[in-house]
C-alpha cells in the first residue's frame, strides 16, 4: 500500500474563500473551510454613488487564505491516513477577470495606508461594470486598428476585462495607477504569495487569465502590440512592460511554497503552487472535462466549458468568445462560452416581481414540475442581462410572449427556465457545427444540484442525459488535482490531467434522462425561440415570421393540452364593459 | 319654477342591478339602490367542467328590478320636489350580448320548473365562451358566402354574440332550442316586461343590441338571409322568422309602464319605457358623446363609444367592428371600438402574478407614479385577452420586452398601463385617419375615476386633455337621460338627446393635462410599440427592425435616465460564476 497524499485546494468566491484538504488517490476531501469576506457588504466594497460599481480590500484574500487554510488542514488532522507533511501541493482558482494594482515588491496598493481607502487601488471584481466607456472604445479601436485582437473574443471586448479596467483606473484615478507598479489578476496573486514573490516581474501568470481578458495570444506575440495600446492611450503601452511577456497552462507550476507559509500552516516548504486560473476553468476541471464532454457551470449565470485538440488549428466559431490555447487543460484549447444570466433570471423572477422568499422558490418548482411542455403557451428570450454566447451582445433584453389573463407566476417560472434552456442548446449546437464534439453533458453548481426541474426540463430541451458532477465544489477540487499534478506521481500526486482526473473525479449518482414526448414539444418550441433570438438578436438573414408567431404558439399549446397536457385557460375577447 | 321632473334609469350589470332616480333638470341623483344577483357565484352560475360557460338565472334580473327600483325609490321619496307621480319615464340598460330563451307568453324558459336547471335555458352572459367553434364557422361561412355582413362587424364574428350562442345551444341542448318561442337580448326583455308585453312578436327590439351582434342591418333588409342562416342550420333560418323584422335606435319608446308595475312601484302607469340598449352605449349617453367627442368607459375591459353624422354613407373603417345607426343616438352613427382588456390586465399583474391585494393596486400606483416615461425600458402589448380593436383577432397574446434584472413589478405594472394606452392610441389614430372628428376624450368607469397615474400616463400618450365624467354611473344616467327625451319637454323630460345632454351631463372636477416632456417620450415609446404591434399583429407590410428594437429601446431609456429621469439600473455582460 502507497503512502496516501494530498493536495489543497483554495477557491476565491464573490463572497468568501474556501479551501478543502483532498485525498488524490480518491478525490475525497477530507478536511473543508469557508471563510467569509469581512469588509463591505458581503465582502464587496460598494460606492452608493454608482451601481457599476464593485471593488474588494485585498487583505480578505489574504485573510482568507490564513483562516479558511489553517482550518482546513485542522478539520483534516483527525483523518486517519492525513497528516501535514503529506501535502504535497496547493492549487489556487479564484474569480476573475480581477485585476488589482501592486507595488514594486508585489504587495497590493490598498495595504498601504495611503491607498487604503482610494477605491481604484482595490481589487476590481469581476462583475464591476465601471469601464463600459472604456470596453466600447477598446472594441471600437481594435475594430478599426486590429480586428485580430477581436477574434478570439467573439468580437467584443467587455467591461469585466482587464484592459478596461485599468484604462478606468487610468482615468479616473491617475495616481492609482501612477503608484502601481504592476497589474496582477487574483488568480495569479494568491499563487505569487504562497510562493513568496516580492518582485511582479517574477509572477508566473496563468494564461487562463491572460487568454481573453488581457487579449493575451502567441499569434500576436503575448499582450497586445504597444502600438495598439498606444493608441487607447500612451500610458497603457508603458504598462505593457511592466506585465508580463509569457503566461502559461497549467503543465508548470506557479511557485512552490515559501518557508514562511509552511511553517504558517505546518506544511512541507518547497512543494509546488499549481498554476492559478479561474474558478470556472478549474470546476470544469473537477468536473470530469475532457474530449467531447461539455461541462456546465450553473448558477446565477452559467458557464460551459469544452476542450478541442491543440494539435490543430484554433477553432473559430462565431460567437464563441473564449478560446484560449491551454485555458482549461494544457495541451488543449479551452472553449468558453456562458449565459449572462441563468439562476439570477430566477432569482429575479422570484425575488424582485413575486418578492418571495427562498420556499416560493421550491413552490414555483413544484407547480412547474406540474405543467407540460408548452401548454403555458409562453416562450421567453433569457436576455435578462445581456446574451454573452452566442450574440455576444450586452445591450440584449428579456422578453416574455404568449401570456393571457390566465398565466400563473408558476408558468413564468417554467417559460424562464425553458428559456435558459434553449439558450444552452443554441450555444451546444454551434459548438458541434463547428466541429466540438459534445457526448456528454456534466453539470455543476448550485442549480444542477437543487433544481431537479430545471434539470429534467434541461434534458428535455437538449435532447440528452444531463450528469451532474460527484464533487459539490469541483472549482476547489480542480485547484486541488491541478497542484496533484503539479506535484507529479513520485510524489503521490498524477503525472497527467488524465490519470488524475480519473482517480479524482466522478459522476454523481443522479443523472436526468430526456423524456421523448417532451423532447418533441420542445423541438418545436425551441424552433419558435430560435425566431425570437435570431430576429431580436439581429443575426443577419435571420428568418422570421412575427404575425403568426402568436398563432402558431397558441397553436402548439392547444395541442399539447388536447392531448393531455395541463389544461389552459381560454383567451376571451370582444367584450362588453362588466 | 317649472314642476321638477324625474325619470329611473336601471343598470343591469355581471354582478348586481342599480337603479337610480334623477332630476331632469340637473342630472342630479335624488335616489339610488344596488342589488346583488343571488344566484351562482356573484350572480354568475358557471359549470366547473367548462370554465368558457357563463349563464344568469332570468329570475334574478326580475327579482332585481323589483328590489333595486323600490329602494331606490323610497330613498328618493324624502328629497324636496321629489314625488313618486312625478317620474315621467324608465331606462334601462344592460350588459350585452346577452340574448336568452322565451316562451310563448315572453316568459323566459328559465322560469319554467322544467327548465330552472337547465344552463342552456337561462340567460347566457356576455362573457360566455362556450360558442367559440359556432363563431368561427359563422366567420367563415360569411366569407364564402356573405363576405358584406361581416364588413360592419370588422371581418369576424365573435363567440360572445347573439347567433353563436343560440346555435350553440341548438346543439348542445336541442329541447331548449325547441322549446324556446323566440330568444331575446336582455336589454329589450327588461322594457318588455315593463311595458306589460306577453308575446314575444310584440317586443320592440334596439337596434343597439341588434346592430352587429345580432348581424342586423338595414342594407341587407334587418337580420341575416334566411338563406345564410340555413347554411349554418335551418332551424336558425326557421328561428329568423320567431325573432323580429326592425330594431330600433332610442327615438321612440320601448313601451309603456304596465298598470301592475306602476302599482308595484306607485308610479303613473303608462309612462315611457325608453328603448333598451347595451350599457356600453348609454354610458357613452350619460357621458356626454356628441359629434367630437371620444367616450371611454374604462373597467376591466374598455370600450370606446364615438358618433358620426347618419345623412352620410356609412364609415367603413377597418379594424373597427360596430359601427350601426341609431346604436348610441338616433340620428348618427354610432360607432363602438374596444380593447379587450385593460383593467384586467392590472389585475393580472398584481393578483395573478404578485399575489397582492388592494392594496398592493394602489402601492403599485404609488411606485409607478414616480417613474419617468421611458425609464424603465420596457414595453409591452395590450393583448393578453386578444386585440378586440384594430385588429380584431382574438388569437393574440401579451407580450413584454426590454426587461433586466433590475424591472421592478412596479416598472411592469407602469408599462402595462402604458402598453393599454398606446391600444388606446392606436384606435384614436384610426378613427381620426377614417375621418370620425376627436376633439374631446371624457372617461368614465371606475379606473377613470380611481386611478390618477394610469389617467395621467393616458393623457401623455394620448396627448390630450382626459375629462372624467361627472356622474360615477353613466351607464345609468344615460338611461334615464333617454327616458327623458322617451317623456318630452312637455312632461318635463327633454325633445332631443342634445338638450337633454346639455342639462343632465356635465364633466367632473379633475382633468388630466398632458405633460408636453412626457408625450415627447411616449411618442417615441408609441413607436416601438405600433412596431411590435404592426409585426406580431400581422398587419399587411408591416416594416420592423427587430434586430435594432432592443438596442433602440435601451437608447431611448438611456437618453431619459441622463436627463434627470429615474434611474436606471445597469445591463450587466460576460460575467463569471459568481
Amino acid at each position: 500500500m502507497t503512502t496516501r497524499a494530498f493536495t489543497i485546494g483554495l477557491d476565491y468566491g464573490t463572497n468568501s474563500v474556501r479551501a478543502v484538504v483532498v485525498d488524490c488517490a480518491t478525490g475525497e476531501t477530507v478536511g473543508t473551510d469557508v471563510f467569509d469576506y469581512p469588509s463591505g457588504e458581503q465582502g464587496i466594497l460598494l460606492d452608493p454613488r454608482d451601481p457599476h460599481l464593485a471593488r474588494q480590500h485585498p487583505g480578505d484574500y489574504l485573510d482568507g487564505l490564513r483562516v479558511a487554510v489553517g482550518r482546513a488542514l485542522d478539520a483534516a488532522d483527525g483523518t486517519p491516513g492525513f497528516s501535514r507533511d503529506r501535502v504535497i501541493g496547493i492549487g489556487v482558482d479564484t474569480t476573475g477577470s480581477t485585476p488589482m494594482p501592486v507595488d514594486a515588491r508585489n504587495r497590493p496598493l490598498a495595504l498601504d495606508p495611503r491607498w487604503r481607502d482610494e477605491l481604484a487601488a482595490q481589487a476590481w471584481l469581476w462583475k464591476d461594470h465601471t469601464a463600459a466607456d472604456e470596453a466600447a472604445a477598446i472594441t471600437a479601436t481594435a475594430r478599426e486598428h486590429a480586428p485580430e485582437l477581436l477574434e478570439p473574443i467573439g468580437g467584443t471586448y467587455s467591461s469585466e476585462w482587464f484592459w478596461s479596467k485599468i484604462w478606468h483606473c487610468l482615468r479616473v484615478a491617475p495616481a492609482v495607477f501612477d503608484a502601481a507598479a504592476s497589474w496582477v489578476e487574483l488568480c495569479d496573486f494568491v499563487p505569487a504569495v504562497l510562493a513568496g514573490l516580492d518582485d511582479p516581474a517574477r509572477i508566473v501568470r496563468s494564461v487562463c487569465a491572460a487568454g481573453h481578458k488581457a487579449l493575451y495570444s502567441e499569434a500576436w506575440g503575448g499582450l497586445p502590440p504597444k502600438a495598439f495600446l498606444a493608441r487607447l492611450d500612451p500610458r497603457l503601452a508603458e504598462l505593457r512592460d511592466r506585465l508580463y511577456a509569457r503566461a502559461y497552462p497549467a503543465d508548470r507550476p506557479a511557485g512552490r511554497l515559501a518557508r514562511s507559509w509552511a511553517e504558517t500552516f505546518g506544511l512541507r516548504e518547497g512543494i509546488p503552487i499549481a498554476m492559478g486560473g479561474f474558478d470556472a476553468h478549474y470546476g470544469a476541471v473537477g468536473a470530469g472535462v475532457r474530449l467531447g464532454t461539455l461541462v456546465k457551470i450553473i448558477g446565477t449565470s452559467t458557464c460551459d466549458c469544452a476542450i478541442a485538440p491543440a494539435d490543430g488549428p484554433m477553432p473559430r466559431i462565431p460567437g464563441i468568445c473564449g478560446i484560449v490555447n491551454g485555458s482549461i487543460l494544457p495541451g488543449w484549447y479551452g472553449i468558453e462560452a456562458g449565459q449572462s444570466a441563468v439562476g439570477d433570471i430566477l432569482r429575479w423572477w422570484v425575488d424582485a416581481i413575486c418578492e418571495g422568499s427562498d420556499a416560493l422558490h421550491g413552490q414555483l418548482s413544484e407547480e412547474a414540475a406540474r405543467l407540460a411542455p408548452g401548454a403555458s403557451g409562453l416562450v421567453a428570450l433569457d436576455w435578462n442581462n445581456g446574451n454573452r454566447t452566442i450574440l455576444v451582445d450586452p445591450r440584449l433584453t428579456g422578453l416574455l410572449v404568449g401570456q393571457t389573463l390566465h398565466t400563473t407566476r408558476a408558468e413564468v417560472y417554467r417559460a424562464l427556465i425553458e428559456a435558459t434552456a434553449f439558450g444552452a442548446r443554441a450555444i451546444v449546437e454551434r459548438l458541434q457545427e463547428y466541429g466540438v464534439p459534445i457526448e456528454r453533458v456534466v453539470c455543476c453548481g448550485g442549480i444542477a444540484e437543487k433544481n431537479p426541474v430545471f434539470m429534467q426540463i434541461y434534458a428535455d430541451v437538449l435532447g440528452s442525459p444531463m450528469h451532474v458532477a460527484g464533487s459539490p465544489q469541483t472549482p476547489a477540487l480542480g485547484a486541488a488535482l491541478s497542484a496533484a499534478v503539479a506535484a507529479g506521481s513520485a510524489a503521490g500526486g498524477h503525472d497527467t490531467f488524465d490519470a488524475a482526473q480519473a482517480r479524482m473525479t466522478r459522476l454523481g449518482d443522479r443523472t436526468y434522462t430526456p423524456d421523448p414526448a417532451a423532447v418533441s414539444v420542445y423541438g418545436e418550441l425551441y424552433g419558435l425561440y430560435r425566431e425570437l433570438h435570431d430576429a431580436f438578436g439581429g443575426v443577419p438573414g435571420a428568418r422570421s415570421d412575427m404575425g403568426t408567431f402568436m398563432k402558431r404558439l397558441l397553436a402548439l399549446r392547444d395541442r399539447v393540452v388536447s392531448a393531455g397536457g395541463a389544461p389552459a385557460a381560454a383567451g376571451t375577447c370582444g367584450r362588453e364593459r362588466s
